[in-house]
């Protein structure tokens, strides 16, 4: 599934809309800004990620030879357009927040300002991206929250959609506090720390259960974790207890036992007392199979003795809610102010700001959105992130982000670190851009009574 | 984000089993099935897809060697080990249900027969591509079944769980009956055809809609479909019959408008009136946003004129049932059973065939899951895909796939064509499989009872 990063990776009408775009000389600056609508059901905020796959693909967005040929042969477009999609960079500005940061419903999270053709052939990808890594995010957020202080690892690749969901999923879910991913390439690529020791066909493949431990105890130099509900939980749990006593003299320990099939609670005390009995308080205790933050909440709250969870199938594809309603909406070409009026979905025009207000214990006490250079109070939330297509916000290293996220969660009002849904945080609308909507409506009414063809 | 195609797209656990499958001499044959537990609740049938992808990953499997050094730098793995998985190459054989075949529970749509590590590696790319593509064509099946003669677009990419989930989601959707994508990509690597004309972005960079109709009308040489609710959908109507009429005289044909809001089904029957009292029934009527099964469904029995539909985020989500509960298992070992007997989660053992049964019309009567070599009635749906690492499956066009889809939806049982749960089909389970399973509980009851340390 070679190359990943094409020009291609777009919706034809893109490239439909920018044909008449270049045919009719509308090359003017367009701003288009990237923003969730409405919070899905049992969200209570979210948590912005993606931003640097974003600019990685508008810095090095360019259409091959090979595609060019391709679209030409396809009989939707002129010879002169091709040559203007050959030349095609994106040259533009971008405002994003950083990744990591809280944010709420209808706050722009990025703004691209470029030529219309290409604000708008990007549009696509930088849903694409920014959607699937904050959803993410997002989702993983919650499981933090319901599991403070455990340590949770990413198990979701073979359930992720595809490879490049299940690469980003391990980045995004660091992001929002996880402490790693069961997946190789995403160590590879951004630094995560791995975990993961056997499956059940490691143990099924020997003739007996205990073999397989030891043999596993003797040829590993990382972490030995061992999986023991193949067939009897505690029987295998007591046979670890063993293992680890015998295996001490040489050298070896046995650093957890994991769990990952039945009453996680109830196998998870019998475990714990069958290896504090045999003197094993240090051997720890992992648990996964089917878990999400409600279960979460319910095994921590329960007190079940369990030190860290392998989270995967609900996490990569965020189950309970696998999509964001994101937008990215042009809100001024030319210098005028642009609004969208369809029914459900109408947008606020102009180049926006997101300012942050503290209270005075450094709580988050309201956002407001208007427009830039308009009100300004707080913390401005988008930060410059590309300028004439040149990388300005320096890339950051995955725990800046993590600690963003993780300060921003701490500094929620605590119905919002809730699982369940509460009253939404206030995120106020500026007087100023509110008048600008107000222009832009009864200008386009305007246009629409008095327009006629030609 | 390249390569995605990396030996590194695996678990961790694999490469440390792997280690010790290696250093223990345990290169045996093993076999290994790809199945889905239970149909996801609101699922009466799959549609098999995704085999293409998975052989030629099996078929180009290896490791670079800066992923070799990389892993040799985690000080998690011997020197051998990094030896060994850099000769490390697939070479087994694959059987496998042809994409577009209908399936249900518990039936392998997959078997792997390869030596131990190899068969172990290749666990997590074969589950994540494999699930993904079945899943989305049996959530793109359901739209086919809600609106038949419909043309169905798949406008997901956007909303999709990155790159390779937007074009796989495209692919599969075609094989499941979908007419083509937006995804310029998905046409472009699996020559899919492609749909698409213009956003809501195009039209509010006109100062006037109807400017933005003219424009688009004269600078495109493929279909004329335009958007007509960005402001006043109605309004729009009457701008494009006359637009229409006008356009005419110089060759120009518009072939259609897009809904993308609002009551569909009330504006697609204003429209309709509106464009054939002006004397246009030649212009299509197309439908998008927020679209799945039971919305086509209702539409289509309401009898809405609408003559197509883009179906996104629904779709490429499969957003009511996001994953499906696959499992890839080990069920023969050095030529012996086995069987995992984890709570909830035990599987059948052995090398398995499923057998399809028809009635005398030709429909599906039941399917019989058993050892291969055992009971043989009716098809066969395991075919030979790969002996010795070598394709022996020809590589199928997509239309191939799409008539088995196809076809396989039409000899279905009409209960379970509902979009709605049915009583499930009938999967016979064979006596001589049944033997086995209780053979190897056996076996593993009596190692696990005399097992012990050494």
């Amino acid at each position: 599934m070679n190359p990943i990063d094409s020009a291609l990776l777009t919706d034809l009408y893109q490239l439909t809309m920018l044909q008449t775009y270049f045919d009719r000389g509308m090359r003017e600056i367009a701003v288009f800004e990237l923003f969730v609508r409405r919070l899905p059901p049992r969200r209570n905020f979210l948590v912005a990620a993606g931003l640097e796959q974003a600019l990685d693909y508008l810095e090095t967005l360019h259409f091959e030879d090979d595609e060019l040929r391709w679209l030409a042969d396809r009989g939707l477009f002129t010879r002169d357009f091709i040559d203007e999609l050959a030349a095609l960079r994106f040259t533009g500005d971008v405002d994003a927040m950083p990744e990591g940061t809280v944010f709420f419903a209808e706050e722009p999270i990025l703004r691209v300002v470029a030529p219309l053709p290409e604000a708008q052939l990007v549009e696509t990808r930088l849903i694409n991206l920014l959607s699937f890594q904050t959803m993410i995010a997002s989702k993983a957020a919650r499981c933090v929250l319901a599991a403070p202080g455990r340590l949770l690892v990413d198990f979701g690749l073979r359930r992720a959609h595809g490879a490049e969901a299940g690469l980003l999923a391990a980045r995004a879910a660091v992001i929002a506090g996880f402490a790693g991913t069961s997946a190789v390439l995403a160590g590879s690529r951004f630094g995560i720390p791995l975990y993961g020791t056997m499956a059940h066909s490691y143990v099924q493949a020997h003739d007996e259960e205990v073999a397989a431990f030891v043999d596993f105890a003797r040829t590993q130099s990382g972490p030995i974790v061992l999986l023991i509900d193949t067939y009897d939980t505690e029987a295998a749990a007591a046979e670890v207890a063993r293992l680890a006593t015998r295996l001490r003299p040489e050298g070896l320990r046995v650093d957890g036992v994991r769990l990952d099939s039945g009453d996680l609670a109830d196998h998870a005390r019998k475990v714990r007392r069958i290896l504090d009995e045999a003197g094993h308080p240090e051997i720890a205790i992992f648990a996964s199979g089917n878990l999400d933050e409600w279960r979460l909440q319910e095994l921590v709250r329960g007190g079940a003795p369990i030190d860290g969870f392998g989270v995967g199938t609900d996490l990569v594809t965020s189950a309970d809610c696998p999509s964001l309603d994101s937008a990215y909406k042009l809100q001024e070409y030319a210098g005028v102010g642009r609004r969208k009026r369809s029914e459900g979905k109408s947008t606020w025009p102009g180049r926006k700001q997101v300012w942050r207000v503290r209270d005075r214990a450094g709580g988050l006490d309201h956002d407001v959105l208007a427009l830039e250079g308009g009100a300004r109070e707080g913390e401005a939330l988008l930060q410059p992130a590309m300028r004439a297509a040149r990388r300005v916000m320096a890339r950051a290293p995955l725990e800046e982000m993590k600690r963003r996220a993780s300060d921003g969660m701490a500094s929620l009002p605590e119905r919002l670190r809730a699982l369940e849904r509460a009253e939404p945080y206030e995120v106020r609308v500026d007087d100023g851009l509110r008048r600008l909507a107000a222009e832009v409506d009864a200008r386009t009414t305007a246009a629409a009574a008095g327009g006629s063809v030609e």
